[in-house]
């Protein structure tokens, strides 16, 4: 129990750490996903394309001078020192660098002067655990550069890689923003993939409630619910963060690129929709469960005691032919037995008729 | 079940599929609804009309150059190349062609340099089933053109076919941005339609569910409620898009035009009311029958209830003297068995009483 | 049931017959509540009034030449014919004559060039039926005149004829814009007093619930609940039609009757805040109800299953002395009998004290 | 019950009675509270303080003239004739007059040409019935003079005059719009003390709960969730009173003031959190209450459920030793009695056993 | 249970003894929480750091010559005299002082002409007492000065004080506002902290209510409830506070620490989401509970149902043959005995097995 939350959480990430140092001061927050960093850079351009696959420092800096478009990926950020490197040959504000280290951030756009900075949250839906995990992602967008960090190695960006390489799309004729447009659109599409999971999950104990399979369902239904508040909390802000760069007058933004961004802007409402519209279901699913257990046990009930009250009687006309008074006339009938057989044969057949008219059983 | 939902998903319709294929790559994400692209082109102007039933693509092309009014309409999305041809010649934007060929697109209007693009819903009630079906339309809206796209046949926009080569009304002697605005009129109408009759619906479940014939009610109510979930999702969109084209400060849309969409906007707000009173409705029927369902147990419980309580003492009773003690005076005694059924009667009746005074009964 | 219904509809007044015609095109949509038209024309000046109870169209065309303020009331809307040709004298938006004759508009505020166009809801509870009967007025207002347009005959705008008669008041000596206000605030008087007996018919249901009685007091709450559903669908867009007027810079609207006007929008936002008071009240009697009738089923139920809690013990042990064992010392004692009807005294009544200390009884 | 609602009234105060009357028509709405009007004046500057304690309208016209900053106060409405006259000689609008007799008016500042007309609540509570009474309060600001208007004589003011007389504060020193403030401050002070009572209240209520003590609970808890809603609508529109006063560009609000009047914003802001905390701690009461309820008695069902579960089988057995088969061995056994004694003291003890176990009791 | 409400206290803190005097008043409002006031002055620039740990009004009057950057903290506030001294010295609004001395104020911001005027609230979670205790700090933020009050001696702001010593950091090197930033930070820091302890007890609890080990949780999570509600009056308007400083024209805050400033607000955002998921987790972990409750509830209900409705019929059986009719045949049977306890056995039997079958065992 412990351990899924600590996934997907909305612990503060031990946050707490962090208490009492200065502004700026780059810690790590979040857990460690992987042992080293790994460095990958692609110059690209129209022209023709450049990899290195285990860069080092010394490679990111040498690449500032290049007049090519270039990604640099990191992947693994616990190594706080080697980033802090990083962000300075770029010169990017202590406070980025802070919350880059930081797992916890939420999503939002941040312009500074020279460069902009994007925080995006990478989701995968672990179909074992029925469970979201989530991951930060955290962009640099410059002049013709993107750095992208991730917590570990994935192979979300791998098709983008794939088309870099290849030459297809409009990515190696485009800019800097378009790649790091490129990116955000992979995450997002990641969301549909992830979302489409949790759907088929949703369905599944939908199937098993109206089949009357329903043991557990509500803790079932209530560890969905609280899924889908995390990514709440990774999709809403996503779209404030969206349409901040659409509208942004950086010149780092090209006005062909903002034509994208508004179509990413659409996905990102379409998958808010889907997250509200499982959101409402579940509550309706939660209220169908309720009310299929409560008539259950209603039925019950119902059956049992009308079981009981149809004896009840019986049993009080059996006790008062076993009292031992001397005088009871009834005793000594010859055919007395019989007679009050059917009578209680004609009162519990009585109740059940009775019972059955007003629709009970 | 599963396929009820198919209909009107909120499945992101298998999106996953596009997963990592480069922004403005066109797939045909949908059910394929007929087998073949249907073509047809009206040109028309105040003078007079041209229709061509089944067109081909050349002939879409050769229309490009007329002055008249044109209307294409497309049946059938599935064809992707066809339709990529058809944008080409448009000179669309790839983004646009995606979008077309996508029929999980929420309701949206997109202004392009030269052209309108707009995502429309149609809904219609399917009685047998008791739910909505919905189906994506695409407008693009150009000088002195109109290109409509629908997953499959219809007779929608029949009426306004027939108002053009009729010449009533205003459509033949206004522009293209008339034709757009009817053709968005009539998908509108088609909600009264749907939403009339899923009212109809709504109020045969009331009735029942007043008349105490309620067996499974609740999960007509709850399905209702989803298919107003995904109705609200085609119709608030819907109020943005148009405000937008109202307000628009595009050439393409005339100041006449405008007063027209106030009109639709209106229209649309109507709608919306509707969905939300129905909603508002189905949630009080839902609170009437669960506390109608709660009242009919309470009923049945508190009547088998009062018939135990009031032979248990007087089953006790019948037990003491059917003790065997060896002396117990009242056995003796000559009239002691109709004393004590005397007294029982006293005891039950007494009881009644007592629970007819106290409204239990 | 169904009847009621109809009144305050919900339903879309079967709009789905205008489906597929031309927009502009009048269709009446209502019910005909009243047989002929009646058309009568007020033209009065600082100077003098004058009064014409049943024009004919000729009157109407004749009074556009006229110099006064003129004020001509139709009562009756199915009479589309007459209607149109009314408009066209002066000259409406064939939208205009569309929405007139729809009785299921919306309140807004439509301004066109030379006009300005109102829609209202009129109001009037049925103290019988206990249900709000609800009737479109739409209001023309142009330079120097009003039309209004009512469902059928009614008394609402009798005393502001009698003040353009007696000329009290600022009626006589403002112009057409303030003769429109006094109608949209007689419209709104008849609110206040709709709302005034609602609540006195909420405050029986109240004590009636209270006091106990509460047989079927469920259906009407909810009946209740959503009449004042309609109710708010007519106060809430009368604010932004009465805001949009005071803010319009329209010159048929002076700066003197704009300060009526925002006296009126502050009657509204009264009238808004008592629907919104009335429904929290509905809310809160709702859940008092169900605790009342839960809490006194619980009553029924605790009492009963104490007698037979009590008894049941008492049973068991004159059942053990109905054994036919042979050998049974207590059944040859000589006071055996009563030190068992002893025991049995006490155990019941041990039960009762016991019972009494915990509060259960 | 129905006194008790009339103070507090959600009533529209039988507003009914104006309807049909010209807009501007003053007439008296509300209770007659006391039964003459009083006026008095007092006059100051910052030399010294001249003050008449009954002033006839004369006084008030002679005022007129003066120099110094006048406040004028009038205590009872119900004289419509008075206070007439009174508002012609300062000019003021007819539906300013119209306002100032009808006491259901909603908080709201209004400004015309020469003066701010402020409408607020004065609030107290009322410790014996535990209700609210809310009365009217209006203030005309205007070039050196205040007037304020009290449905009946309060102490509420009383610290103002003796600052005023004693000359403590910047109250003498400074303009008529400072006293304006000084009164507003007055009535939200009340504010303070009656949710502090209201508090109070709560907190007993509470604790009662508590303490198991909880007949009639529910219906004080919807009692003060009903005050609460009146509360709300003289607080929130209060804030866009003093909101609207402190961004106002009228020349009769001075800068100095804005900053006491920006802090008076806050104190209302406090006002509404609190009102909004107890609303949320009433509902969290009212969860609390039902869930303890039904707690109890789940408690006791449960208890008489184990007992008459127990005693049933024994019951049982007791009945087949009662049976009258004249072949039946074990009746017959020397020991057979203890026996079954014993047996049933076992089945009896072992359900009580497993019942603990399954920790049932 | 009433002390513990005095900390976090909905309460109005006795405001009512403010009742009635001149506004800008100062009245100490709160608890006295030390016995004495401590001044401390801390002088520093980028050369060196002057330290007064014990200072006087004297002190104070003294550094306001100075050219370095000052800070003054105050611990505890109730000796209004001292504070009044204080505040006239740097010329502050009588308003502020008033607000620096009661300590119900909510966290707002203020600009005057020299000055800024912060609220904030520092929290901590009390570990043993399971509630937050939530201290008011006042900020003055002037130019080369910043005064602190805290209502008691607190740890909070000693990091901040060992930056400045050592001058790690850019304290030393930057202005007045930058440290003002950094005391707002030391805040907001200490929210992670206490959050995170709250939600290590939500967790405890979920643990516990999931083992079923439930007593009492209801009365828990309600109060947790309660301290979540006073929570979210802490740093709701703390954002809107933020927001204005770093939209904030003042020549006081400079352009470098607005970026920072933007870097508190999104902590304050993050501070706010996790206090909502908290809240919906809340919300989820009542549902679970009560779910789980009625669950347990039915379940034993349900099991001791089934006990009694099998032994009814038994027992009636039983009954029948304890009648005493002279002739009944089957008492003289010579197995009578024996086959009506095997027929009892089969109604028993087949009782269960019809119960399990309909899976209500």
């Amino acid at each position: 129990m412990r351990k899924r939350r600590k996934t997907t959480s909305y612990h503060p990430l031990k946050r707490s750490i962090k208490s009492g140092l200065a502004p700026g001061t780059p810690v790590f927050v979040g857990e460690r996903k992987q042992d080293d960093v790994q460095i990958s850079i692609m110059t690209y351009s129209h022209d023709g394309v450049e990899e290195l696959r285990s860069a080092t420092l010394e490679d990111c800096r040498k690449s500032v001078a290049s007049d090519s478009i270039r990604w640099i990926n990191i992947n693994g950020l616990h190594d706080v020192k080697t980033i802090e490197t990083l962000t300075r040959q770029f010169s990017l504000h202590p406070l980025t660098l802070e919350d880059i280290v930081n797992s916890g951030q939420r999503p939002k756009a941040e312009e500074f002067h020279h460069y902009i900075f994007l925080v995006l949250k990478m989701l995968s839906y672990d179909d074992a655990r029925k469970t979201f995990s989530i991951e930060n992602i955290s962009l640099i967008l410059g002049e013709n550069y993107v750095i992208s960090f991730q917590e570990k190695k994935g192979d979300l960006f791998d098709p983008i890689r794939d088309r870099i390489r290849t030459g297809k799309g409009r990515l190696r004729s485009s800019g800097a923003d378009f790649l790091a447009y490129s990116l955000m659109d992979a995450v997002l599409d990641g969301y549909f993939i992830a979302i489409e999971k949790l759907g088929d999950h949703i369905e599944e104990v939908d199937e098993a409630i109206l089949a009357g399979n329903d043991t557990g369902q509500m803790a079932v239904i209530h560890r969905m619910k609280r899924e889908l508040l995390y990514l709440r909390k990774s999709v809403w802000p996503l779209r404030e963060e969206i349409s901040q760069l659409e509208k942004s007058s950086s010149p780092l933004i090209s006005a062909a690129t903002k034509t994208f961004l508004r179509d990413l802007y659409d996905h990102n409402i379409q998958v808010i929709d889907m997250v509200e519209t499982y959101r409402d279901i579940l509550g309706g699913m939660h209220d169908t469960y309720l009310s299929s257990i409560s008539h259950r046990m209603n039925e019950v009930m119902k059956v049992l005691t009308i079981i009981a009250t149809i004896f009840i009687p019986l049993t009080f006309v059996a006790g008062v032919y076993g009292m031992n008074f001397q005088y009871m006339p009834e005793l000594e009938w010859r055919y007395g037995y019989f007679v009050v057989m059917g009578i209680m044969a004609v009162i519990g057949g009585g109740l059940l008729v009775y019972f059955r008219k007003r629709k009970w059983i």
